[in-house]
């Protein structure tokens, strides 16, 4: 039987809920702070964004980096691996739309 | 801000949870009747399989048909769309095969 041991289930856990996808859609607009973050997916909160934020980063599809200036600041990227994300949200897209042009055509 | 309004996140919506994949992937494999879905997803029960094939059912993914035939049994198969969901679970697979794959070349 299937578990979340497979590939797919486990890419599924990853990408369930509704704030990992728009954490993910935000990066692949470019590099973010959090707070840029926490503005745009209002009303997120802070608990939320920072566990997502680093599941995703355990799961190298987000990059973090820390700037020691006065203030300090943290920036997130998507990596190489995180950008590739862009190909399954394009499968995904192309699928539904499909499922809603069939039934319209219906 | 992006909401399940959104295509990729209403298929991912649809595929959330560990049942609907597993579901998917059985059909996958070609028609099957309602006992035998429940015998190879052991221990799902009748009322998370009944919820989840009508889920599928409404979006379009699976298709049901019903054999009159004494005794009466019922069908469960993928629609075009639904056989359709293998691009996006190759799709995914190769995205987390990239991952483990670089997790061992580090």
């Amino acid at each position: 039987m299937l578990e979340s041991t497979c590939p797919v289930g486990r890419t599924l856990e990853l990408l369930e809920g509704k704030w990992t996808l728009l954490i993910v859609n935000e990066l692949l607009g470019g590099v973010k702070r959090f707070g840029q973050l926490r503005r745009s997916l209002h009303p997120i909160s802070q608990k939320i964004l920072t566990e997502r934020l680093r599941a995703l980063e355990e799961r190298g599809v987000v990059k973090r980096t820390i700037y020691s200036e006065i203030p300090p600041h943290v920036e997130y990227q998507l990596t190489e691996h995180g950008q590739r994300l862009r190909t399954i949200f394009a499968t995904m897209k192309a699928w539904e739309l499909t499922a809603e042009s069939n039934s319209r055509s219906q």
